[in-house]
């Protein structure tokens, strides 16, 4: 399909950004899953080359690119390369957020030259064994002792769960929900083991565990009782991202299966000559495009400051299905192939099913779509 | 949602036509439905307020606006009223073009200002019995006799069958396919009865009968034989129309859904309140959305001239799928009423069925996709 | 398919039935669609023959013959005859049998001899206009008079509601729900126009009014007060006889279209050779057998008396889906013949719609499955 | 649900399989799954307690019990334990049956005891690269040399491929497509790695290699150019068998997904507890319910002879389907537990995307489906 989308300037950024996938990531892929983890030179090379956070203003660093769409291209270009693991998009467009938005000049100016160069990678620890979805439910507490936070409790499913220097943790503060900057290397806080998981395996997930950890006050992040609320704002943009991410890997697995059934044969023709493959593929092509031009749009609007959270609920729930849909499909077009592990649409399986319980479950997006029209 | 597609002279259009639905459409709806026709009245009045054809030039009495934003406000409001019978967009958005395309100036003023008027009805006859999207199979007859053609042959399931004056005609000359303009009073021109449908029911549906009708060479659109090219040609702007009306007839029987399940109350509560409605709610809105983001991009690309025939193709098959998920999901949350004819999700239900199957069935639609790929 | 679930008998009695079906409704059907009625003659026709509520003993004028098989006998070749109008099964399997379990001797021998000569035709009123499912919010009143009850109420939905001469009514009585059997004639008793439907032309359905209709306590059918409990008792077997009818109307949806996709040709070929028609009949023929097995076993655990509530209720909304799915696919192969009025495949998508919402709507049966599972 | 398809032996049996897999295989799962392979004592242990090949003559070292329902038992069970590397089934059901049907008494006495202790494991090779589901397209060739054929090819995806002692191989003989013996150790027959699947990945699969490999005509598997009647003939069994295993893996699935939601808290009460949640059970339970119903029918008519190949094809894609289903909900309804390889549910999606390929993928399916049907 034809996107109308870029410009120029964003043809020569995505050129430059997929010769370093080209180069730095998809010749590690395989090692890295083989890992469960990714090498920390990938993190520091993409900051060496601008690719990280480079929304982040030149004083701290960064290049002051605030358009969303050079975001949406290292998004794309990753699951071009079907490279699931390297997690810069979460740290980018998820979490580096946050420290831009409510930091304080004083911590802006201690990390985010880290963020920018790759020393500083980031998570965001909101999940906890037993809460998944109901951040009103976490056990984390801060208990407030002056000048500073003591921290207790443990957080789970964590995304570079092993390879982070600094976590946002959200704990229960006597003001409520309230967001704090964990450092690696703080005292009483440890990681667990990196969990196996079905697919995503090049990501480094784990349980945090903190046992009396003394948080600074000059690490919390913005004002204690707020973490609620920030989370809620910074939520349509994660959503958006999961949904653009949906989307450029929906196409990813319709061109591996596209090209598979075009060379294999069965019955004395390619697979693809039959009708029932051809209308499979015609209705993955209609609705990967029929999603692309809707991500595209909230993309627009979210440039404009005009998403509304139900809308990025909307893309994400039904992107994330269409990714499904199609991997799914993709696998079945693949035969006994599409089962081995060496076969790029049999990865795209294992690391899609997650993407519709991330970030909010599905469910949780439809009651919010359905509340914001007063059911 | 926010449609950033239209602008305030676009509004100031929309409010006139809706003027107009709410006066001289709606009122006579039930009676159209048990009359299995419109009032001509319609037409005319239609036509002396500029709804007719506006994107004729001014000197055959239209309007001169091209602007195709102005087609899909006429269809969204006739959907909005819940008026499936006054076949406007039909004979606006894809008859007219054909004489307006391939006619020759002669035929323009000739015909032209009764198009615009409302005095001359127009229809397309290409299905026969035998053959439904199978167009190279037509068996209708155009023999050519010097300085006219004789006409034998049938055609089935014509819209404005039985109000429209002037019909074109697809038949095999020696040249190939031919279109032809059989007007009202032909001799050997003639009618079948009113066909009895599931749904559309205001709209008159007929056979028509060509036995040994003299059609003179000046009315010939266009070129001899290049009949199936104007079609095909036509085609990606009669298919969005289809698509426009199935995403407005989609929000049209989603609102009506909307406003029962709020009202209405069961086990102590509006069935809205319950988890199974809300979601189903936030399903068919999300799709809705995404539906509605789709088909305005293309209207701006058949705008530009840039739609493709595949993306046509998907907005076709797509949204009318949709639709029918939309009004079935509705009749169900209406339960017993959705069951009633005089319950307006009972007729959207009935009247939708059709727009999977005309136009090209859906199943079409997937192999022009598909074979757009080389599948 | 081969079913092992009858024997020679009910293949005689399946023969005689048939007959029955071919001479004595088959030919009305078209005027009683038009009626929007049946003749009272079929229901005496059908009683002179043994097939009115023939499990009645002999000494009321029945047959005895309790063998549930007999009813799904009759089901299913009314629905192979695509009549859908007389309603047979609602007055044998749903309403008799209340008559029967509860009723007192007295009662039996006023009203059973009408039940299985055809000369009282029978109806349940238990729905209100606002009470869809939810039986405990009826407002219907029966007020204790000592020797009578007063009733006063309206209820809606009500099949048979023009023909029937005997109607079961569900009140609230002091003691709780209560159920009343309310005869033609009785004063105060009066009934709504015929309801203009989607479908299910055929069958009267109507609403009752009820004007302080003196009820004398003869004609309370079993306990006061035990309305509920006797409603609840007699709901498998309700949900059972609508299973076995959309299995049946399954069938004649897919032999109508494999006919019909056998005998028509596009594109060189019959639209059955091609793939995704071949499939699609594949899959209704997989789904329609494996919902007839499961129908079959559960009438044998009916007749064992072994079927659970939520047995009953997997089969009613999984049947009724499918053949929802069956009619959707059989008006689609059948292209845009399929909205014609004439098709049995139009008139059959048209009726099917309801079964998902009557004798509970799909969602409680959800309701009750889960429930019956701690949910 | 309660079935009425087992008697008091096979309950018996049950137990004591049952105790064999709680013993003797769960414990080991998850370093069989470690070590992509099981130990041979299993098979060993298996065999010394009657568990292998059970229909197999007593003169052989069988039970010589022929009832299918142990097979169903003892695929049920392994289900249950969560067991889907030993291909105990694979080796009874599927490949066994091809040496008892076809074997030369001369054969039978020389694999069947081995067959029956375990010492000598079953494969059967028809899958080659290149070649899926279309068998008469294989490559592997059988030269005729007198006393011997050469055998030379390569087949894939063969499971117990590295386990395997006698390999039943289909190639290419002058008559036509014949079956051979080929026994672990002869000359020029080869394995390649065990392949890293997506699932089943305690189950042993490789490709074979076979170098002009001697094959004594006595290792001929029943007449020359037989070898496609054969496998058609086995493929009813195969197909049953495969919907056995995906009915009772959904069970599996099913009650752990249960379970979960009945312990899991979000929002301030069980998920279980939420309508959707209960719907999706509701759902789940209905169709495992209906799926055990056919296959359970199956199996009787597979046991008295009548199954037809149409209706094992039906409950092996309808079964599968299922399946695949209920994993995917499954998987949801544990949120993101459901994505991590410890937990069951995350381990039974895995696994269960084969079910819709092997065995002829599901689309064959319907190609049989439909042809049976003349389409």
């Amino acid at each position: 399909m034809k996107r109308t989308h870029y410009q120029q300037e964003h043809d020569i950024f995505r050129d430059s950004f997929r010769q370093f996938c080209q180069q730095e990531v998809k010749p590690h892929q395989e090692r890295w899953i083989e890992a469960g983890i990714v090498d920390r030179e990938v993190w520091e090379k993409a900051g060496s080359q601008g690719f990280l956070a480079p929304f982040v203003e030149e004083e701290y660093g960064g290049l002051g690119l605030t358009d969303f769409r050079y975001s949406q291209i290292m998004i794309e270009e990753l699951a071009r390369a079907g490279a699931s693991g390297f997690a810069l998009s979460l740290h980018n467009d998820i979490i580096a957020p946050y420290l831009h938005s409510y930091g304080t000049a004083e911590q802006k100016a201690r990390f985010l030259p880290g963020v920018v160069s790759g020393k500083t990678i980031l998570a965001i620890a909101m999940t906890e064994p037993g809460t998944g979805s109901d951040l009103q439910a976490i056990k984390t507490t801060l208990d407030d002792r002056g000048d500073h936070y003591v921290l207790n409790g443990s957080k789970t499913f964590i995304s570079n769960g092993i390879l982070s220097d600094l976590v946002i943790v959200a704990g229960k503060a006597p003001e409520g929900i309230t967001l704090v900057l964990v450092e690696r290397g703080m005292e009483g806080f440890s990681r667990g083991r990196n969990l196996k998981k079905m697919g995503m395996k090049a990501q480094d997930t784990a349980e945090l565990f903190f046992e009396d950890v003394k948080v600074p006050k000059q690490n919390v992040l913005g004002q204690p009782g707020m973490g609620f609320a920030y989370l809620m704002q910074k939520l349509a943009q994660e959503r958006l991202v999961c949904a653009v991410g949906a989307v450029a890997a929906s196409w990813f697995a319709f061109d591996e299966t596209l090209r598979y059934v075009q060379e294999r044969t069965a019955f004395g023709r390619p697979i693809g000559k039959f009708q029932n493959t051809r209308f499979k593929m015609a209705e993955m092509k209609t609705e990967i495009t029929i999603g692309q031009t809707f991500v595209d749009s909230l993309a627009a609007k979210l440039m404009n400051g005009d998403i509304t959270p139900d809308e990025a609920c909307m893309a994400k729930y039904w992107t994330t299905d269409l990714l499904n849909r199609v991997v799914d499909e993709g696998v079945q077009l693949h035969g006994g192939y599409g089962f081995m592990d060496e076969y790029p649409i049999c990865r795209a399986y294992q690391d899609a099913r997650i993407t519709r319980i991330f970030a909010g479950t599905n469910e949780i997006m439809k009651e919010v779509i359905g509340r914001a029209m007063g059911l």
